[in-house]
């Protein structure tokens, strides 16, 4: 394929966290996160299973003795890790974790094979069938996590020991797949490298990474079906018997070509990072039916199939998605990881346009299902995030078998931890955007940017008080006066902000069509910018056709989405119901997150008039209301006071 | 064990049905469904998977040549249909039905082996491998099945062929378990074998076979375990590896002793076969711990686990029981075999006491689940008995995989099919119960009653309107004059009765403590009974501890519990409610039923007030109101106009 005239795309600049949010998170994971991951990779934490990932490496690499042990795709975990550690080091120096990284850097290189192959699971265990069972194997699943690795850690270190590796890789890997005789004419059953290859085309500029990049993605779903080719081929085996990858199409988004997939189906870590792919390409070579493609299932996602907190994949079977409107709350899967990859689909799609609606869902999934997936001490970590959960039933109706209502430590395929590790890594990579002389600011997190804008270096300041009190003041360092524009995303949430500028007060009740409010002028060294957003208490609710959430509300107040506990509300929570006109009063609550709101509302519980003893059906019965207090907490704050009832939604108080 | 002081136990005689709402279903059991069976089991079905079931006998018989194909339990399918059988050759002559099955008789008795030993499975297949795996193997189910024909048989026939078969197998097991040295000290994954024994103790009058059954009962989930006993034995292989039978004990109640179980746990059908044995073997008995055990199991099924239908078994998951008071109406199995096995354990409970309670649960399971269970044409089936039903929902959200929103045809597992078949040709034992110049009227179904009260011939002949109209009329049928006490049951949706005899009008708001409203008197040869029981709708309501239907309503009419379908009220049958104090409309329709209610009512659907689009979620809309009609038809009327939703449980409309 020929790249297409270059789009006009906006520009991603790096921008670093300060924020009295989340700079608490990303010390977790420097702190926390990724010296336990590294315990782990290296099988020192007694209580986990062991990984054996270093050590399949150091046997590839010649360096230790033994067999191969994991999952096919354990190569993935270190290179997940290096990627994350990779962007702690661009952030801030650490001699000795560097010294690390650069160690295992050797040995991955020692791993490769000679013609450029890296994988231990092939390499040690299967040498003779590398490239046989792509629908199952994950083998460029693992060369584009490694990719990413080598271009995060050329680009935090500039050294590029890790970014060769990964080059000779792709060039070799540009060799066996292709439509030239004697090449296959495939793609991975978990999408990942198509990503990966065009971080590698940005980071080298060479175009034969955006070529392989859009080959694997224009190959997918053409028939006759690659994988049931390859299984007939390798004499009809499997490695997941129990799993039917070669066959369920769906399941890996194959079953059409991807620019005629307008729904999103299947697994849903597979579709967020084939459609951030996607996007990726679109924007750089303005493909409009590829551009289309990504709209139709961006918006399929975002407007049909996506939970309020964020969270995508409505049920367990294949992890995947079901239907619109299909968003049951108990049996969810929500996956950490798919509200991730929803999140690099979003900043993709932002680098096309600016468009705050998507900058909203960036947030939305950041907010809740994202920072929900780890507690707050950086040792636990939800992979399911449920939108309601009744703990007794857990353990006893097997529906709920995937749904924990407490978060677990890492666990053997350890997908989630490293996968929040490397998002709040390089979370200041997703606060602005740049574009012809416009900063966008597509999310209010405590922040400092140095970039250049029309011509002259700028350093612009964020202090954010934005989950707390949705307030933020900006600081703008130039050497000299300069004229820009300051964009500002006007959230979903909120319908009234007030810019002080210049001295001047300013109101806004929306922003332009494409939901910024831009500010234009002439900016002064060390000019303030003080933006408040109002953040009423918002009753949500989801479109008519989503039945489970049906007569029910869900409050959200700025970026977070709200739940009822136990611990605050008592069991039973389905009984609560809230009137329709109560009134809201937001506490600060530091016992629950330091520095957030609680919402305190005068409720309704609902109960039976009789004593029941040991009826369970009676004609003769009604229900009754008393009057009581409830209380809402952050969604992502839920399960750090013991096991209890969740519940985002509840049933709105109507009069008759 | 020896037999204790045989208590009084109740009678229960056979009736002979005549109902203008069940005769047809045994006239399809006679004319369709046992005529489609034996051409099924002899593989001449062209659309149904082949059953085999037949020629295996017959190749054990040495009649045939071949291997063995089907199910390792593929024998009980002849068996189930020989019981069939023999019930409608008891209730009507049939020369050519009779001679096939005395055809089939010769063979099986042909395929029974020297010692006894009588499974076509073991004896083709794994010739050595008898007993070895009782946990997965059905080996003594079969034989339960075997044996239960042969009772049935030799009762309706008189024939004693397959009697004497089955009590030289009941002797070789008797020598192959049990505690003496080189026995096995065992019992089956699956019960059957304990009622089927008690039964043939009942049929023969020998000792031995109930201390088998009592020995197969108190055996099970002793220590140490007998299947994971067996499975060290036999080398660690099993024969389903995808089940864990061998070691999930509660799955097939061998978690505990029979007697220290006081919940209903694990395969639903398995408890409630295991009950009947338990509750046949104490009233034989009068032991007073196995009948203690048998009233606990009994009150948490009925009063903690069942569903208002009479269905049991809360998910897919092992067909089991989950927890108290966890009743989901989509996820439900709620199988047509445990609401049969269910009315099996209330007749053995009735043979204890008089009580209406439990004859309560008996109609509710028969006119709701077990007849929900097959077409009005007796050519499908449902094997999973849903209360809520969203059909589009299906195959896409994969929870539901199990839950068929349409009737089915014959299956190759087919369970519930002559389970339906055997119940309602033997409908007619389930009528009546007697004891002490006592006759009890425990179903309202018409029928004649042939029997002996203080040692006089009477005729009972019941007509009965009560599926329409909650009219039944009696006749007794007398030579002479004769004092006797006829016992109505008091049904429990029913608070007022009319009954009129000997001219004289009574009116009874309940019955005695036991719920029976008793008659004695001098009744005159031809005296007439007229009882009319008042039939309201009934707003039913759930345990409010039942957190998926906490706030809705179900209605009832009579022994009828009703739905809603979209074919009568639209889709998204969640957005409708019923108001609080709505006035019921109870209109004949014949297209629903011939002769049945269906019922009207205002109700409201509500909507949202904004038009969504391209919303998923908002937060400034309201949810509204519009008046419409509803109508509620019988639940076991559901799913015969086509696709559609369907829901028992509606949203009670709430004043604020």
């Amino acid at each position: 394929m020929m790249t297409q005239l270059n789009q006009r795309v906006l520009a991603i600049p790096k921008s670093l966290i300060h924020d009295p949010f989340w700079s608490e998170y990303i010390r977790l994971v420097r702190k926390v996160v990724v010296p336990y991951q590294w315990e782990a990779l290296n099988d020192r934490v007694p209580e986990a299973e062991p990984s054996h990932a270093i050590t399949n490496f150091k046997i590839a690499a010649g360096e230790a003795q033994g067999e191969f042990y994991g999952m096919v795709f354990q190569d993935s975990d270190v290179a997940k890790w290096l990627e994350a550690v990779a962007y702690l080091l661009e952030t801030q120096s650490d001699p000795d974790l560097e010294q690390i990284a650069d160690e295992v850097i050797e040995i991955i290189a020692k791993a490769q094979q000679p013609d450029g192959y890296l994988n231990t699971y092939f390499t040690l265990k299967e040498p003779g069938n590398r490239w046989t069972n792509l629908a199952e194997c994950h083998e460029l699943y693992c060369a584009g996590h490694m990719i990413e690795a080598g271009v995060a850690y050329y680009q935090a270190t500039g050294k590029r020991v890790l970014l060769d590796v990964v080059c000779r890789f792709a060039d070799y890997i540009d060799t066996v797949f292709g439509n030239e005789p004697g090449q296959l004419q495939g793609y991975d059953g978990h999408q990942e490298i198509e990503l990966a290859l065009m971080k590698l085309y940005h980071a080298t500029g060479e175009d034969k990474y955006l070529r392989l990049s859009s080959y694997f993605l224009e190959q997918r779903g053409a028939k006759p079906d690659f994988y049931e080719d390859q299984w007939e081929k390798r004499g009809k085996t499997t490695h997941f018997p129990q799993l039917t990858m070669t066959f369920d199409h769906a399941y890996s988004q194959a079953h059409l070509p991807v620019r005629e997939q307008d729904t999103a189906e299947g697994h849903a870590v597979r579709l967020v990072y084939m459609c951030t792919a996607m996007a990726d390409l679109a924007a750089e070579t303005g493909d409009p039916g590829l551009l289309e493609a990504c709209r139709k299932l961006w918006s399929n996602i975002v407007n049909k199939r996506m939970y309020i907190t964020g969270g995508i994949g409505s049920m367990e079977h294949g992890e995947s998605f079901t239907m619109d409107y299909d968003l049951p709350g108990d049996t969810a899967y929500a996956e950490t990881c798919a509200s991730i990859g929803l999140i690099f689909f979003a900043q993709r799609m932002l680098r096309i346009s600016p468009d705050s609606k998507v900058a909203d869902v960036m947030e939305r999934a950041l907010y809740n299902t994202v920072v929900s997936g780890m507690s707050q001490d950086g040792k636990k970590f939800f992979y399911v995030n449920p939108l309601e959960v009744y703990p007794a039933a857990h353990g006893k109706n097997r529906i709920y078998d995937h749904v924990k209502p407490e978060r677990q430590g890492w666990f053997g395929c350890a997908c989630c931890p490293p996968n929040i590790a490397r998002l709040l890594a390089s979370l200041g990579d997703y606060v602005y955007t740049m574009q012809d002389g416009t900063v966008y600011v597509q999310l209010y997190i405590g922040s400092e940017l140095n970039t250049e804008v029309n011509g002259k270096l700028i350093k612009l300041e964020q202090h954010s008080k934005y989950t707390s009190d949705g307030e933020v003041n900006f600081r703008i360092r130039t050497e000299e006066a300069l004229r820009f524009t300051l964009a500002l995303r006007m959230p979903d949430w909120c319908d009234r902000v007030e810019v002080t500028v210049g001295g001047e007060w300013h109101e806004f009740k929306q922003g332009d069509q494409d939901g910024y409010i831009r500010l234009n002028r002439v900016w002064e060294p060390g000019e303030e910018i003080n933006v408040v957003f109002s953040m009423p208490v918002l009753r949500m609710k989801a479109h008519p056709l989503v039945r489970q959430t049906f007569g029910k509300v869900a409050l959200q107040r700025g970026p977070f989405v709200y739940c009822l506990e136990e611990a605050d509300n008592g069991a039973e929570l389905y009984q609560l119901k809230l009137p329709r006109n109560s009134t809201f009063e937001v506490k600060r609550d530091d016992r629950i997150h330091e520095g957030l709101n609680v919402i305190h509302v005068n409720g309704e519980r609902w109960m039976a008039a009789e004593n029941w003893q040991e009826h369970l059906y009676r004609s003769d019965s009604n229900w009754i209301m008393e009057s009581t207090q409830l209380k809402f907490i952050p969604y992502f704050t839920w399960a750090n006071r013991g096991l209890g009832e969740m519940s985002v939604w509840v049933e709105e108080a109507l009069p008759i």
